[in-house]
């Protein structure tokens, strides 16, 4: 069965067509700069690699240029648009709503359209990709896997924030947590990998985003993102965590707009903001350079993940396994090392043979001795959404 | 030797006189409401317990009144103003310029004046509280006790926000963290208590603030307050951390103003926000008549305080002892059962029949196989000022 994945944003759109349950890519590719006329078109499959710059002005158009190839008689990988069975979409918000994958009615539509106050951003555009994909594939079925979902099953004592209750009752403002997918994804990864489901993990996802979960017995029980994805860990260029009273400060006694404070800490803060870069590449280039910026802001950063894993084997009351994952958390193993430095306490020890290795596959890093796991696991967040898609079909 | 000891408020003077080696108090009392006309006097001594209602416009008309009763013939507890040779004036913030307390001069003056854009309530009420004292008691040498000065070994990792370089550099926007005074206190009791400085130990102040600090050998390390008191823990009336995006969120899809936000955070949440009351008697009592919001506010505050003693845990790499001080860590025997249950993975283990005993004494209330200690603390801010103060003198 053939399966396409569409996670479409304000101005993009990636798609990867998966044959399952086999699990193998047939194609993959993006959209991007949709609504200029130097949009970029790239598309890749098995005899056909295509990388072209054209006007696309909507998503629409985008997504007929992606059948078009797909369908293309000599090059295509599909005979007909009816080849494919269900096309699942990434959706950022599900709000309370949402705590698993759902098959896509005017109901669902609906509650990802009232949920834009919350994510203004995402859901938008995630919900014109859905109405897109209806008007192309008409005869699939379409799925929405939702970010937060994952992230739903986390007890009230942890997500909501400590302001008038009518703040959750009313207007709904709450941690709800990002990354869910790929959260998911690596800790069942994990979970198979050490052939339990009873197991206390935290999954560490570290990307140009970053997000930490505690999972106990497959289920999220505290997470690092709060009511959008700026808090937490110090990501590319965004703050994580800050005391919110900055923000007044920045205003009342340095005279910043709230626009720009709002850009300030989403877009020119994390590791752009200490280091003039945002790719962890160049920053432990210029680290081993000897930048002292860019040493110091590799030591906030793990620094910061160092205390959520106390925290979350805290209230796991014990810990199995930590799980690197996303471009970060499985390329670098200077911060993998920095991270499991001096945490013998936790019965955390690195192998650093086994860290400086590279490779593709889940593995383990951590030294004999060590009591606590230390997984590198890929993420493959287009993967789980397939596979949840297909599942809510076959189960 | 006598001591007095200051705590001017921007509508308050509270003030204790001690006899110093020994640490005695000889009279104590406050001046509330400065500033109107129907202001409140308390003065207490072995011999004099007034309270009494007068017109009182300024901190000067304050100190004064204070220095009469102490001066006075018949019920006074000093010949003359020369008998009090140290003034110790508690001050909030003591930004990057001072690590230790200091005899205050023109230029000590100065610097806690240009730090009142950091602490615009306290700083300025503060410098009031120190003018005033210089000509009441001229005599007398003036001593500044910082809130911030303890908190000043916190390394950069942890004490830097993940924002562009120049707000701290120019700015000064950082963590400061407050209550330093009370940790500093509290840690050195419970290190004479263990037996030793070579510690690892997590001080927990819970009072209408709530502050947490990492110590490690008698140096902080980490503090759960940030650039303001408004970050960390869950407090009286304050949210404690929050994601900075809910700011952007009440102000943009909300339209509610800055002010109202900051009034909101800082007056209208916390334990009051999430239950009403913000005396934690008042919780305690009503939860066990079986308000739900008042027991979940009671699980939400021991979680985000459970979560702290993970990360501190962690970045101490080990740990001797948590300390629980302030009104309510020296009283409340529920919040201390809460914090601590479940942490066992940490070494923590209570005594419930301890933590059952009232006492005004420092103690411990950990089981006998606890690895870990736990503390109870009676904290003495004033006193600290005191023996600070003297000590400036002495060494
Ligand atoms: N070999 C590597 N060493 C260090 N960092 C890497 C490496 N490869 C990728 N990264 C980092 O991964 C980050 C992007 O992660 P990714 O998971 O692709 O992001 P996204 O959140 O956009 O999906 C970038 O900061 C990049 O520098
Ligand atoms: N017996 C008690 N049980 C529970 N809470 C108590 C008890 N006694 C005092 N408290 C709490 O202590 C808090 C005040 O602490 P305190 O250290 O005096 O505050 P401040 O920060 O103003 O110095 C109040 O919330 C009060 O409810």
């Amino acid at each position: 069965m053939q399966v396409l994945v569409l996670n479409s944003g304000s101005s993009s759109l990636k798609f990867q067509l998966f044959a399952m349950p086999e699990e193998t890519i047939i194609c993959a590719g993006v959209v991007e700069r949709i609504g200029f006329t130097d949009a970029k078109f790239k598309f890749k499959s098995e005899h056909k690699n295509v990388e072209t710059e054209t006007k696309i002005l909507t998503h629409k158009a985008a997504l007929k240029l992606v059948a078009k190839h797909l369908l293309d008689k000599k090059e295509g990988v599909l005979k007909t648009a009816e080849d494919i069975k269900i096309v699942g979409h990434r959706v950022v918000h599900g709000g309370m709503h949402f705590n698993d994958t759902v098959e896509i009615d005017q109901d669902v539509k609906e509650k990802i359209k009232s949920l834009s106050s919350l994510a203004p951003l995402h859901n938008p555009a995630n919900l014109e990709g859905i109405m897109v994909a209806e008007t192309i594939f008409p005869t699939a079925k379409q799925v929405a896997v939702f970010d937060t979902a994952f992230l739903q099953s986390i007890p009230e004592k942890a997500y909501k924030f400590a302001i008038p209750n009518e703040f959750l009752t009313e207007h709904h403002i709450r941690v709800y947590g990002f990354h869910g997918t790929s959260h998911k994804y690596v800790s069942e990864q994990a979970n198979k990998f050490l052939g339990t489901k009873e197991s206390k993990i935290i999954t560490i996802h570290l990307g140009n985003g970053c997000s930490m979960t505690a999972i106990k017995n497959g289920k999220s029980i505290d997470h690092s993102m709060g009511f959008s994805p700026l808090d937490g860990l110090i990501m590319g260029t965004r703050s994580g965590a800050i005391d919110p009273s900055v923000i007044f400060h920045l205003k009342d006694a340095l005279g910043y707009s709230m626009k720009q404070i709002n850009a300030l800490l989403n877009k020119e803060s994390g590791m752009l903001g200490l280091t003039g870069y945002s790719d962890l590449r160049d920053i432990e280039l210029k680290a081993s350079e000897g930048d002292k910026n860019c040493q110091l802001a590799l030591q906030m950063n793990a620094y910061r993940i160092k205390k959520y894993i106390g925290s979350y084997a805290t209230i796991l009351n014990g810990l199995d396994a930590i799980v690197f994952t996303a471009g970060i958390g499985e390329n670098s193993s200077l911060i993998r090392n920095l991270v499991c430095e001096d945490l013998d306490f936790l019965g955390i020890t690195l192998d650093e043979n086994k860290n400086n290795l590279r490779s593709k596959t889940i593995r383990t890093i951590n030294s004999d001795t060590s009591k606590v796991k230390i997984l590198v696991v890929p993420t493959n967040e287009e993967l789980e959404i397939a596979k949840q898609s297909v599942s809510l079909f076959i189960n």
